[in-house]
């Protein structure tokens, strides 16, 4: 038995928020169990210097918490003055699996900004972040593409991910949660399309290590847990998800 | 008439979400108008080294928007390596206020955050945060007292904030909305408490002035709307309110 | 009795040398008691990047002080590697009032630097700038003038600023020293021009709160004190406070 | 055919020299192709302020290549202030790593410090790093226990790594150099130990995905690939081998 | 005949206004033509973490220019966030000459930091800088030893600094200015003690070269000088000459 | 007798080994015993913001230590944000004799970085750095002449550098170690073209000075070693050396 409860298989309930926060293209609240992070889609008009002229878009993310979001209270990394390399390396991952299911060719000389704002972690921040984004960046297309700014919908693929792990009595567990994770053994964090396929694969065992075995379990368990999220994605899409090809 | 409808005396609608997050130990969502900042008290159980050894305590407060709570996105200080001037200056604005109605003796040797994230931005958002930041630390406080941490309740008084201006058509107006704002020629900022000081005035005209008359009418507008702004707050409050000494 | 001698009405001693050092277009050393500050004005002949091509000019200010300009050290802050939000502050209200009695339209596409370094300080150190500031940037402006560079004084009023307190005694006192400043209950900056119109009013009751009384003997005291300090400005300018409008 | 004539299944030709400079504990020059990285083992005889006191120890790395490492020439990190994304991912990721094979509890209040710097770069630096600072970590743990510093050697087993990918032919193919890694498909880094256990998996498809399939042929290509490393490890560790317990 | 009327081997006038700011311990305005130096030795009851309870002290310098004492304004190095390599490199300078001649045993655990800020340059600011920073450190020590906080004067030698060059028609020339500086082939900073002994020579022909003669002319030229600065030092220390030693 | 039994007018093995890295235009590893740098010249083919449009090229130099290069290691200076005051000096040092011996003019709108990076310290690094930064750049700029790029050669001289210095013992001794540079009362670093004029002289006796008769001992010395050094550059350039006008 979970700590919450849930069976080994068994995701945590998950909501979406669309139109969260009235500025942005695309705007979304992901709440995953107890943890919540605003996804915000922002299209801006230009293209970073090294894409100039190329008549294509770029989209790329940032991820960042509240100072309270946990519970013990982070500094601020801008009082800090640098970005911390777990802040880096998440930001580099969700914008890095974004492009792997948006045709940039599509959205013009435009860069898409998704923001990521933790408001409050319980584990699995990472994954919901991706899982939001997708979200918040399908709904700024979507304004695009009804406004007549761009002629086809960009997104060639649902994108989702979550985490699967072993825990500490030896199970593979699906979607942990925070003190799941602190426990855990192994963590995997699986990001996937609709079709199936993997967008990225992030395993590690600090201080611990996985056999092939194991990989192979967490990864069926993960590849169940996604196909359920897409299901989530599509009905806070609404009609939007229709303008998705796939 | 203004933008909104409002007339010249009339505060925009405010709401507080109290216990808007789990983790710290208060929590509040302030929506003024359009404007929504959350507001979170931290209890830390040490204070700054320049203070130790004194047997009281400290509160301070962080000042941050999320990248697209404007209408244009911001590059995130965190990104940028510093903190704004203007950020500092808020933030300096928020702790200062929040020291003149707390006693600090009787909170011990720790330290109080105060953080104040705008997630969405419409005008008014220092004073939304001063308004809110009160109410945050107060539930904080509460929590200290209820837990038999410290003895005495450490808060003074209210303290409540909205702003005052000159409209373009030379009309003395109440909680100005951005667009409001930016058109104003005048911008005076009141903060006080409920018997009726005040704690800080900041009145700017920049690109222009104000004469003595224009100065007494705002304030008298100001005081009208912080009054009405003290009884959000005592609702929100509901039973800790009575907690409060005045 | 004041701990200087003075009266509470009294201001304290204040001289300007106008041309301190040779490179700038403006320059003057003012002197209030033992704050001393160098104000120097500099041109430049273009306006920063979000101005181009509105033909109207910019005019900005910095403020620092020498580290050993107080009676303890103070870390330079080009080591700490950050200005401190105090020092942002300061630089921000200098600049801000300055535009409001410079006609931008009227200098081109140029930018006037205000530089105010504090040599030695004495409290008041943010009021004694701007009034030295405003004879700098006059003196600047002049020779611009003079040398047909530009066509019309863009100086549309005289700016002074001075600050106004309530003493621990109770009394509302003008021009603080530092010693009266640390002690002070309430502390207020006012800027005005020859007018008697408000630029700016910035008023703190740090860890205290002041009436509505309060606040209006401080206006009577702090106007009557401006005054006095524009025939100070009027004298050090010389011939060239007849190209002032006003 | 592979650009460089190797069959798909082939790792480049490695070679490492030991003691490679004078001062580190442990120091090795590892080649990889034209991959050449500098792996340094510091022992320092303090740990992090978060550990002290618990008796045990710390290891940590850092990453970072010679501006001219590359085809063209980048700008030191030290120059532009701050650490890139990437390098604290990379070091963040060789850390993670080394402390799975290594019991922190036997080399006692010590933090080993893991300087991997390129000097020549040609694809694959992450993994040639790991795999050469597993060989100076362990050279600087087999100096502690000569010199009886510590009782028991604390590497629990081998560690490399090596890089396999899906060529743009579609072939999985083994030990990428760059200009395969530039065109190919997906990229996944394999971490394992001599038990043929995972300690880390990253696999990745920028902007393309990878089925179950291929993911499945890519970790066999690389298991195989990693045992081979194992034997040059070995033989560069020499008689330092027989001290490891595994 | 030389751009300011003086022969080759005249220095420029120089003055020294002690007790120029009432703040530090020692404080003197040093004027080298028209290159002003304000020089604040200030005294610090500990010395930096590596050298305590050792009993002994530590003497370190900061230089900088106010934006405008140039004739183009300069960006400050605060508003930049690092400090300049030339900045370094010159307060380096003045810290270690300053180590030659002063006996650190002799202030116990003490640190003396020498502030050098320009105020107005016009070629030779560093030498200016020394040689101020001398006699403001000689004035700090002596108010230590008037109030018995030491036993002895730690200064063991008169330290001064000139520059010399070779001119553009290949004179050599003493004590450059900033018009001389700027065409000179060749700039060697000397600094020297009472004793006629170096303690640091600086020759650099940046794009030019320079031959054993004309080294050897240009030391004579330098040891003249400086043996008339120290005249100028000894006079402005008044009494306090009296204590130095030698 | 040394401590490494050479003779006091003794220089330590030197040899230099080019091409050491594949990517660069010129590259060297020097060794001068066990102080080891490689040297490495890139050429861009872009001059700085300031020298647009001139038609000429310019050379700047960088310096920086692997962290275990020395007995101790040291914090990377990009993990530290900023570079330290030592490495500026020698990267400015750098800089500034490589433009003493290259005819600007003749290398186009060029920048040639040389990028000094020690991976192991005994003393003399930057002089090591120096004398190999010759090597480098004059093997980039013989690729641009081999490849026509420009039409002559831009080595106007040869340049190397050595350290001389005054042992504990009284002595002048040539080239110090490690050992003995940290004992030595005087060092002096000079750095010389073939037709034997300086081009750079840093003569620092910290907490020391040095009389004018140990300054001629210790230039007599040096000049006698640099000769040596010009035959060893002459070797390691091989048929290159014929390329050189001098």
């Amino acid at each position: 038995m979970r700590v919450d409860g849930r069976s080994n298989n068994e995701l945590r309930n998950m909501t979406m928020t669309t139109n969260f926060t009235k500025h942005p293209e695309g705007s979304v609240l992901i709440s995953v169990g107890d943890t919540k992070v605003i996804c915000n889609a922002s299209v801006e008009k230009k293209v970073p210097p090294f894409m100039r002229g190329e008549g294509k878009g770029w989209i790329t993310a940032e991820y960042a918490m509240l100072p309270r979001a946990t519970e013990q209270r982070n500094i601020r990394e801008s009082s800090k003055g640098k970005v911390a390399g777990r802040t880096m390396e998440i930001q580099r991952l969700i914008g890095r699996t974004l492009r792997a299911i948006i045709d940039l060719e599509k959205i013009g000389e435009r860069t898409i900004w998704v923001d990521c704002d933790v408001i409050q972690a319980d584990g699995g921040t990472r994954t919901a972040a991706i899982t939001g984004a997708f979200v918040a960046t399908t709904l700024a297309c979507a304004k695009l593409f009804k406004e007549k700014l761009i002629e086809e919908m960009p997104i060639t693929n649902y994108l989702a991910a979550t985490s699967v792990g072993i825990s500490s009595e030896g199970n593979a567990i699906l979607d942990l949660c925070y003190e799941e994770d602190s426990k855990a053994d192994v963590d995997l964090n699986i990001v996937m399309t609709n079709e199936g396929k993997f967008v990225e694969l992030q395993g590690t065992g600090e201080e611990a290590t996985f056999s092939p075995d194991q990989l192979n379990e967490m990864l069926q368990l993960g590849t169940k847990g996604i196909k359920e999220i897409f299901e989530v994605q599509r009905e806070a899409l609404g009609e939007t998800a229709d303008l998705i090809k796939s």
